[in-house]
């Protein structure tokens, strides 16, 4: 039952890394909405692998096809089911997976809980997963831009120790896919992207911070006292593969300032109002306050590295592995696109909630 | 409809500040439990206001009454409603906030959202509405204690500058619940409590993080993909009233490491898997593997401060504010049996998911 | 986790025949109504026992309280929380009930099931339950009416053989209250109660019809496939103790029906869409389509009667029990506000998800 | 948010009649289970249209094709993906149907409600809509069979006024099978199957009774006091498309019948408690009994009539329409495999949740 996320729009996500394919199911989209196969692709290119030399190698299309829920272009109100087929559903290079668990992988907890695993490529734990949800949060992050004005912007803040400052309100697109790392500093996009390629030369990764921005939210978003909005964020944010920590606004930094330091002051022009600061990251008791909702997410260096490791087996028995094959130095250029969408599915349900209960 | 958390073991809480009472209701405990006010009353009491010189001195004895769910000392299985009666319903000192929106905190939100709100001591913003998370919580502890050999341990690891090294393998809950700021290094705690007394005379506040570490947590509890135990136990602590940042194992400082450097290595002893390190926080893929699961919970320093500060009022013009009457210089201390309560929730919840999954 | 009852405005409700208290917290209420105990209790005296000559004679004032989610006359958007204490705490009469099952009541499948019951007045699964209920749909049918124009009725349609022939687009609340049996026919309901009142002196009890209407709901409510209006109508009910079957519309009877009988024609009227028979009872594809919403609700007669029975005990050895003290010869009175109550919570919950979903 | 059905065993389906397919995902079906395409075809196949004369002739193969969630023909405990892609894609016959509504269809509430709708074959409120839940149901009844020992039969009971007497706790299914009416009563079947073809000579249409059964669910499946056993069975039942009602046990005749002569008394053979009737249909207070759980689903004849009737279009102008085309003069055959497929989605899911709550 852990595989829909969201109330009233809602995803159920899909498949194995080798099964015949992967996917998603979006229900609760408003009807009416212009969509086809051209609004979902283009997030999902920006989330494949083999788009450049910093990330995975593995040869994918990831062709999308909209298989409901649609109606000459238009969104029904009813379910929209979206298929990815595997091109990739053989594998040799990694029989030896199906016996031994690959350290700080999910081999080992997969097995233990299920009894059972769908060893090529990681199967569920692949973050081919993560396509449905880039495919349901591009729906989400196109209704979200053209009928409520909010527009979600994410990028690589910092890649090991390269860490950028960026400013979450004047961030720009451009600046982001300028490069292949999706740093907005290109000076420090360039450093990024040279440790990415000396980490994969040394068979190690790297990991790091992503940001995201959310601009355009209005005032009263969010459902306390459980449904808070940060907290529906940290749990999307948490339930990415590698994702190991989330904070909003000032964070774990906000922990240095005292009371009087930290207060954003609420100020009113022409009736609007807004605060000088914004230390709260958007939300305030849980709802959106009208500010930029900004946030980081931090990913652990992936666990897949070409070294031969201490493991153990099915049988709980002692043994090495040494990965071989497709190795990944660096997530995050590629998590850019799946915060991002991440953030839209939380956002757009909010919307929706917000909608109904306050008339 | 965001005052109920949790799937199988469920709570749902109600009650504003200022109202005739707070309180919960539990469904879905597993009948046949040893359950009287007893069991709950001792954790209330942990969170109480006016329980030491270094915390909000609002007077409560926070009393509670079990209202159903119990027959002659045990669970039914039925819902178990809880009621903590307010004492202090009436309040003159605060009238100002009926007009007037105090800086960072939760007044403007609700007004906005809802339209209305109950001002006096924050109504549902309140941090009483936490009262019902931990007799829920209280309850779940139980639980997971007796039947199923789970301990759950909170503490203060930093206030403002001021760390602890804490080792969460190894902290007691004697050495915690030692000094009033419930750190477990004696001579920091020492020093947290001078800087929070002199924050508290300067009608200031700090914040800081709190730790929490589940031992005992068999192999397999967590539901991917969205419902890892991670990203509940981050939503949880991220619908915590003043949190602002959740990290597990290695979390944020896990970025400067490398794959190789991060990877927690399998070995077996008898036929027994653990992991030589625990850069996991035992949790992998969405599931616990076994070993301790640690978090990080940072949280702001809290709004109330006793200076004049800029703000707005309800007709959105600009004015001033300064607090008067009850001010809390540390929500720290009090937090401690908060999170755990919510990590138990987490807890109790997957262990019946998982019971009811995979038989 | 049985004890929650729908999606955007959703009840929980609490509590045992026998022990402290009964009763329900709303979630989802929208801000802004006008709301005190005045606007609950009077639909908690049409569920009363004690009513009447022809209902169960237990005196219990059911005195409801408002515990939290209204400021100043107002619903604040928070959970509201309602509890009605329990005059009636101990009983000695029923003491065999604790070790014998009563026929066709749920002691021996609550005993089995939970391997515990609260035996005294049937605990959880006495008909004091539906309190909660009742106060939950009390809100729902004050906001169905005030904002949406949607009215709520139900009346007794037949007792035992007793059958009434009611129009559901005309019955008016003065004729069903105007009776203590609530049948709007006068005549027909002259002879129900001289039939209850003979059923009570023969210690036996009597079942029936309940029939239902909602007028004024507009187009477009209901949520399919699965959330059909019908389908949560139908679960309502049949959530109902002693409730046995629901059909709407033409029903059961229907099936005597060719389709080209069964067809209700669409015409239009300045632009209104109507139809010219209601067979479909006012919902089309699990969709409002602005006709009346007529369903009927088959109670069977009330187990308890007071005559010596088989049965077995909790070891499960045969014995025999015989009723004794309070016995209740026919629910339908009380039913009626029971099943308007859940009618009511059915169809605000789908005014909000209406809302929500198609902007 | 209404594809979604079940909680622990949940389905989500999705699909329009001329779409590009139909389908569903399960989640939380358990892991270890045997399962391959030919574990859901056979159930395809009886729900099929064309299968026999007396169905709708539409021609597809419905041949489903499993996308996720196995491994070596085992499920993963992840989430089972299942697709049929349609054949019959494009329709020239019913392009009447974009523009004016069919009677007693759903075409008028789709289009009032969501502003668009799929039209050719009645988009999403086609049968083939059920599908999904066909193939979904059928991995219930496995795991309820293979696991639980629990067998579901359902059997047409009623076509007009043909009425069979069908002992639920005799029926067989090679009685059901034997004759393409679904009927096992061999003469009356006759009967129906001569009713129903000349019923589709005349352009008409028939509804009826569908009975159910499940025999050997054990003592304990239901959740009080809104999820009983036969509420979920309720809703699951009234929603499926043309279903009007729904009883169970002795139902609407139970009316009939006086207190003493309706209850189940019980009695114990070696520490076995069974009941001497089962008027209660195998659930007492919303949890079964032990009893064979049985009920009967009233079905009103189909909407599509070969006359011309009244009706008005999308601008709410009056007009008529004739029906063209494939005409289904009776869907009771079909709605069988159905009616044993929301059986299944229903027990499958108290199974589970039963074995999470009571440890």
């Amino acid at each position: 039952m852990g595989n829909t996320f969201g109330h009233l729009f809602r995803i159920t996500t899909f498949g194995e890394s080798h099964g015949k394919g992967v996917g998603v199911i979006v229900d609760g989209c408003p009807p009416g909405v212009d969509l086809t196969e051209a609004d979902i692709q283009p997030e999902l290119d920006r989330r494949r692998p083999g788009q450049s030399k910093i990330v995975t190698p593995r040869k994918e299309a990831d062709h999308v096809e909209i298989l409901s829920g649609t109606f000459e272009g238009k969104t029904l109100g009813t379910p929209i089911a979206m298929v990815v087929h595997n091109a990739d559903q053989r594998s040799e290079a990694y029989t030896e997976m199906a016996t031994k668990f690959r350290p700080s992988h999910a081999d080992y907890t997969y097995q233990e809980k299920y009894g059972i695993r769908a060893w090529p490529g990681g199967g569920r734990t692949s973050a081919r997963e993560t396509i449905g949800r880039v495919a349901g949060g591009a729906i989400a992050k196109k209704i979200l831009r053209e009928r409520f004005g909010v527009k979600i912007l994410s990028w690589v803040q910092q890649v090991h120790k390269i860490a950028a400052a960026v400013d979450p309100d004047t961030v720009r697109v451009e600046d982001i896919e300028a490069n292949i790392v999706r740093c907005p500093d290109a000076g420090l996009a360039e450093k990024m992207i040279r440790l990415i390629e000396r980490t994969r030369r040394q068979g190690d990764s790297v990991g790091g911070i992503v940001g995201c921005v959310a601009r355009g939210v209005p005032v009263g978003w969010g459902d306390p006292v459980f449904d808070r909005l940060e907290a529906d964020l940290a749990k999307a944010m948490m339930s990415l593969p590698a994702s190991k920590g989330f904070d909003i606004g000032s964070g774990f930094d906000g922990v240095l300032l005292s009371g009087k330091e930290h207060n954003d002051l609420f100020r009113a022009k022409r009736g609007q109002v807004y605060t000088t600061t914004n230390r709260s990251g958007g939300v305030q008791g849980g709802i959106s306050n009208g500010e930029s909702i900004h946030f980081r997410v931090a990913f652990k260096p992936t666990a897949t590295v070409l070294v031969e490791q201490d493991t153990v087996d099915i049988n709980h028995k002692n043994t090495t592995l040494k990965a071989r094959g497709r190795h990944d130095p660096c997530v995050l250029p590629r998590a850019v696109p799946i915060v991002e969408s991440m953030t839209a599915l939380v956002l757009i349900d909010h919307a929706l909630r917000h909608h109904a209960q306050c008339r």
